[in-house]
C-alpha cells in the first residue's frame, strides 16, 4: 500500500524550521534545517517552507519513490477541523492565520497540521522509546513542560486540541505562580526555568545545563535542585499513571539529559503514590528521538492521513 | 435495527444488586433490587444475579419486544478479555472468580461485564448530565471517590483497565495519608469519610450528611470543611480540564447532594487554574441519574456490544 513513497515532517518553530523524509517504516532519508523569519507575514513563512519541501523531495525522490504527502508540527494550538492556528505565542505571525488555506496555495500533494508537541509525542511514539505501544505518556522537559498522551494508539486531543497540558497540572497548590495563572504547577518545578530558579539562591543566575554540570561534579545544592525536580516530577508522573494507566511513561527535552540526577527521587515519589498494580506494568525511560522527534511525527501523521484515505 | 429490543443492566454491589431493562434509546421499561449474598461463593452470587435477570426479562418481554443482552457492572478491576475479576475488596467472594465462565453457565443471550465505576460513567453519559456529549470527567464523590473519563465517545480504561482513578490523583502534597499508599489524595478532601474527617475537631464522630445539615443551619465550621472541599476539587478539577479539555465535567455520588455548598469553592479554583480556553467551554454540572448511573451504563454497554456485533 505505501511501498515506494516516502512522507515529509516539518518541525516549525519560532527561530528554525526542521524537515524530515521518511520511509514508511520509519528510516530517515533526508534531513534539512532553515531559519523561520518570523518577523515577516504567515504567508512569507508558509512559502519558506514549503520551498524547503520542495528542495527536500527533490533530493530524496527518484523514479521508484514519490513524496506521498506532508506533516506540519506547528508551535500553538490548532483549530484541526479548519486548519486555523488559533494562539502561537512564538510564532505570533501567524496567530489566526489560514494555515490550510496558505499551505493549500504552495503545495499540490496532501497535507496535515498537527499542535508540535502533539507530533513530537508521536515522533517518539512511532520510532522511539515508547515504539509499538498503546498506552503511552510523554513528559518532556524544556524551557516550559508540555507533551501528550497516547490513549489505544490515538494522540489525545480532547473536546478542542487543548489536552494534554502536563507540565499544568498542580503538584503543590501553595507552590510559585506560573505563566498559565494557577500556581505551583509541574512546570514551576521541572523545566529548565525552573531548574535556574531554584539554583539562583545558591548560585546566582545560571542556567539549568550548568545546575546539571555542578550536579555532576557533587556540589549539594545543584543536587538538592534536581532531587526536587524528581520528587514533584514523581508526584505528577503518579497522578498520570492513576489516570491513564500507561505501559510506558517517557521524559523527554533538554532536561532529560540530566535523568540520572533526578530518576532516584522521580521513581520514589512515583512508586510511593501509584497503584501497586499500575506501578508494577509501568516502564519508566527517557526519549530516544531528541530534537528530531517532532519531524518524526509530523512525517507520521501525514503517513496515517494518507493510509485512512486509502482505508476508507 | 435494533427495534424490539431490551437490555437489562445489573449494578452488582457488596450489599445490593439493582436491575434496569432498558429500550435501546434509553427509556427505563422495569427495574428491580436484591441483596447481595456476599458471604456465599461467587457461583451463588452469579445464580442469584441470572435469576434476577430471568425474572426482570419475563416481566418485560412481550411478542414485539425481546431480551437482547445483559451488562453487569462488577465492583472490582475487571480483566476485560479474560473475563475473570483481578480486585474486589468490597466483593471478595468473587475475587478471582472466572465471572465470565460463571454467567455463562446460567445465561443464554449475550452478555458482557465491566467495572462499576465505568459502568455508571457510562450510564450518566449515556441518558444524564453529559448525554450526547463527546469528552467527558465524571467525579463520584461518595464514601471514597471516584469516577471516569470520556473520550470522544468512548470509556478510558488504559492499559489494564485501571486507568480514571480521579480520587486518587494528588492535590496536596503533604496532606493526610491515604488508603492508596500516597498522600493527600482527592479522596483525603472531598469523599463523605473525608468530610466526616475534617468536621471531627468541631463535631467529633459525625457523617457527611450531618455536617451537610449543620452547613445548612449556617453553621461557620460545616460551612468551612465544605469550603475546603470545593477548594481540593477545584485544584483536581483543573487538573483534569488541563488534561482532557473535556465539555463537561460531573459532580455526582451522595456528596453531590452538597453541591450548592462548595460549588462557589470549587468554581473560584477551577477558574485560578485552567486554561481560559479550557476553563470557558466548560460546562460543571451536578449528575443527574443518582444510583440508577450503573445499572444504566451496564445496560448501555450490553446494547454498544450488540451493535458492534451487527455491524461488523
Amino acid at each position: 500500500m505505501t511501498a515506494g513513497v516516502f512522507y515529509i515532517g516539518i518541525d516549525l518553530g519560532g527561530t528554525t524550521f526542521k524537515g524530515l523524509a521518511m520511509t514508511p517504516d520509519g528510516q530517515i532519508l533526508g534531513r534539512m534545517q532553515r531559519q523561520t523569519d518570523a518577523a515577516r507575514t504567515c504567508e512569507a513563512v508558509v512559502r519558506d517552507m514549503t520551498q524547503a519541501v520542495h528542495r527536500l523531495a527533490a533530493q530524496v525522490a527518484s523514479p521508484e519513490r514519490r513524496l506521498a504527502a506532508v506533516g506540519f508540527g506547528v508551535p500553538g494550538i490548532v483549530d484541526l477541523p479548519a486548519g486555523i492556528l488559533r494562539r502561537a505565542p512564538n510564532l505570533r505571525c501567524c496567530e489566526g492565520a489560514d494555515l490550510r488555506a496558505l499551505l493549500q496555495r504552495y503545495l499540490t500533494v496532501p497535507f496535515t497540521i498537527e499542535n508540535d508537541a502533539n507530533a513530537a509525542v508521536l515522533g517518539e511514539w512511532w520510532v522511539g522509546a515508547a515504539r509499538g505501544l498503546r498506552h503511552v505518556v510523554i513528559v518532556n522537559l524544556g524551557t516550559g513542560v508540555g507533551g501528550g498522551v497516547i490513549i489505544d494508539g490515538t494522540i489525545l486531543h480532547g473536546a478542542d486540541g487543548y489536552a494534554g497540558e502536563l507540565g499544568h497540572t498542580v503538584v503543590e497548590p501553595h507552590g510559585p505562580p506560573c505563566g498559565c495563572g494557577s500556581r505551583g504547577c509541574l512546570e514551576q518545578f521541572a523545566s529548565g526555568t525552573a531548574i535556574a530558579r531554584m539554583a539562583q539562591p545558591h548560585y546566582g543566575a545560571i542556567t539549568a545545563a550548568a545546575v546539571a554540570a555542578a550536579a555532576r561534579r557533587g556540589e549539594p545544592p545543584a543536587l538538592e535542585v534536581f532531587r526536587q525536580v524528581g520528587h514533584y516530577l514523581g508526584i505528577a508522573c503518579a497522578n498520570f499513571a492513576n489516570l491513564f494507566n500507561p505501559e510506558c511513561l517517557v521524559i523527554g527535552g533538554a532536561v532529560a539529559d540530566a535523568f540520572d540526577l533526578f530518576i532516584e527521587t522521580l521513581q520514589a515519589a512515583l512508586q510511593a503514590r501509584t497503584f501497586a498494580e499500575v506501578y508494577s506494568r509501568l516502564h519508566l525511560t527517557p526519549a530516544a528521538c531528541g530534537t528530531d522527534a517532532g519531524g518524526l511525527g509530523a512525517a507520521y501523521c501525514a503517513m496515517r492521513m494518507v493510509q485512512a484515505t486509502l482505508a476508507s
